[in-house]
């Protein structure tokens, strides 16, 4: 499988655009649109926060027939807690998409992110719409990822090249995150297309188990947002045999493809954290099951305490076994092996001499690994995360200002 | 109900001593023992980290029999994940408590709090616990509540003064706690003494509902420890008739004198958490039950990116109602009001005017108060945390070396 630095155009077919509307109180472009040049089959994961933003009900109730051709982006306001202009707004966004783009409204589907509570500028949003479609373009997949970031410091695209069933596809993909980033079904904002031909309900099965081992793996913060939302679109452009068995070798190629584009993207968005000055990948095997061993993983990277004994290069241990401890999973703690970088540092849920210059050059890396062996099953799973440092309290003490 | 600037030996028949033994690597008090001059019933909560410290499995194995003469308790070293030899250690500090004491060796109860994964100095420990056995007086429960703190800044400790069926009775508690502090069942350190004569069937259940509404209702960095305890001697020297029924009056003044320490002292971790600069006190009404707005106050006063937002006295409500929401709790988010401090920011669920200015002064008070309103049932609970700032991550980023 071949990788390129490319996003959302790289599939067959797809145009998009990001501009400057306004939205934002800084200078930068904060309103996407992608479009593909014929309907796709599309699939998409929400948060499971019970306050849900505009945005994300009316994208669930467009996308109830399993059909979109294009989505809007805004960053720079969330479009939550908005009350019934919240909704109003965000089916006028997909109208305006739809006038100009001469398809129908319910084939449009929106995402915001940004402040909550604050009713969106729709006069400049309205422009920024017809602006982007006007100028939708095969090159404007990287200002389309431009757009959708709020306190990112880094786009975040991959789009991969592969054959199924002799035929060359394409799949491309952009994420923004940041923070409030603790996604719980869905992530942040991520959107991923693909000029494959696959039946929607193979789409559907593909992303909720590739969200699984990507998105909701990473934690920034523990805070789930109110926007989550992850979109896939297969326009079929390629010309492939639809995939329609999620049993046959084209479905796992396809999968093997979504889930490299959504892992790069998952991580990303954890290296990217609000402050962050490390990646920390946890990986825990021997767990009962790989419920059980998601569970741990993903609390062992949402410990303040550890993210912070790793920002400080502490080989504190001891944080990575109690968060193992609370996370609510089944497990023996006599039996636990834990390993830092290389360096084994606990053994049979006891501490072990180690080097402790060697442990402190290895969280000073920019990808610290974090091991845990729980010698109790065949259950594994990795996540990621990253530390706690000044930069996270000062980003966050002065967002909204 | 009278209060007292007082401790764990401000109850009749209660002593008490803390010492340096040189547990700490900085020269100051690290172990502490609380004694009674006869027998109490005794009742505890523990963590409930699947992980356990040494101390907690065998203090639980000497309080089956529902008595306790005394309490050690160390700093420095939370002997937890140090194998067989942790246990070991635990048991011999009961055994040199009860050799210096005259009692028996199961009536000693042992907590421990510190670093860890390190096995304890156990010949510092024995002289520290002979030491402070031999110094034990009503004069020594300050210096016991000193030797119990580890990056608390200000040790924690309050006493009443009540009568039950007209006898005039006494009760008075120390805690410790500062951070990896999500007490879960339990909190942190907790020590409770009373001179009221109480079955142990009733403490038990008494402290039980108190924890839930004190320590179980505060967070400061969302770790479960896994050393937490909180421990309530009655030795019923006052004299009252024996409490041995939960609908009595006496059992309501018992529980109230009870809860009102434990409040003070979970409401003292919560100020006191590391860095913190404020206390945060959020209170849930109207929810469908008690469960559901401890879940929603609790989730609050966790969530990093509000803490954040109260440390740079930002009136970022939003962040307030999305916590609410990922709390797993119950709620129709478009009846949701919200308050920060006495003035309304949100009517069901969307955003209102509101004075910024005033927002600001409200966010920069030692303690800042939010109120959601649910309009849906009767349901209420009130839950504490602190703000997340720079000194919480630089507290954490060297806590160990």
């Amino acid at each position: 499988m071949k990788t390129f630095n490319e996003g959302v155009t790289f599939a067959r077919g797809f145009l998009a655009q990001g501009v400057e509307c306004g939205i934002k109180k800084v200078e930068t472009k904060d309103l996407a649109v992608v479009y593909s040049e014929v309907p796709c089959s599309a699939a998409a994961v929400y948060t499971t926060n019970r306050v849900q933003a505009a945005c994300i009900k009316v994208t669930q109730e467009n996308l109830k027939n399993g059909r979109a051709q294009a989505v809007v982006v805004n960053s720079g306001n969330a479009n939550a807690c908005t009350g019934e202009q919240g909704i109003k707004d965000a089916q006028r966004m997909a109208e305006i998409a739809a006038d100009a783009l001469k398809i129908d409204p319910s084939d449009v589907l929106i995402a915001s992110t940004g402040v909550i509570g604050v009713n969106l500028p729709m006069d400049r949003v309205e422009n920024g719409i017809i602006e982007a479609c006007r100028s939708l373009s095969r090159d404007g997949g990287h200002n389309a990822c431009l757009a959708i970031m709020t306190t990112d410091t880094v786009p975040k695209e991959l789009a991969v090249e592969f054959d199924i069933d002799g035929v060359q596809v394409r799949m491309g993909g952009m994420a923004k995150g940041s923070g409030m980033i603790h996604p719980n079904m869905a992530t942040m904002l991520g959107f991923i297309t693909t000029d494959v031909a696959v039946s929607q309900a193979c789409l559907e099965e593909a992303l909720r188990e590739s969200v699984a081992v990507s998105y909701n793996m990473i934690s920034v913060d523990g805070d789930t947002s109110t926007n989550d939302m992850v979109v896939v679109m297969a326009n079929g452009l390629a010309g492939n045999p639809e995939i329609n068995d999620t049993s046959s070798q084209a479905f796992k190629k396809f999968k093997e493809a979504l889930d490299l584009i959504n892992i790069h993207l998952a991580k990303a968005i954890a290296r990217d954290g609000e402050g962050a000055t490390r990646l920390i990948e946890v990986e825990v095997n021997g767990a009962i099951n790989t419920l059980e061993a998601r569970r741990i993983a993903r609390t062992i990277v949402s410990s303040n305490l550890f993210k912070a004994a790793v920002f400080g290069e502490d080989a504190n241990w001891g944080r990575v076994i109690c968060a193992a401890g609370y996370s609510g999973a089944e497990f023996n703690p006599d039996l636990v092996d834990i390993f830092l970088g290389e360096q084994q540092v606990a053994l049979n849920g006891s501490g072990i001499p180690f080097d402790e210059d060697r442990a402190r050059s290895d969280l000073a890396r920019p990808v610290v690994k974090v091991r845990l062996e729980l010698k109790q099953g065949s259950g594994s799973a990795t996540a990621w995360g990253c530390d706690l440092t000044y930069d996270y309290v000062k980003i966050n003490a002065s967002y909204r200002s």
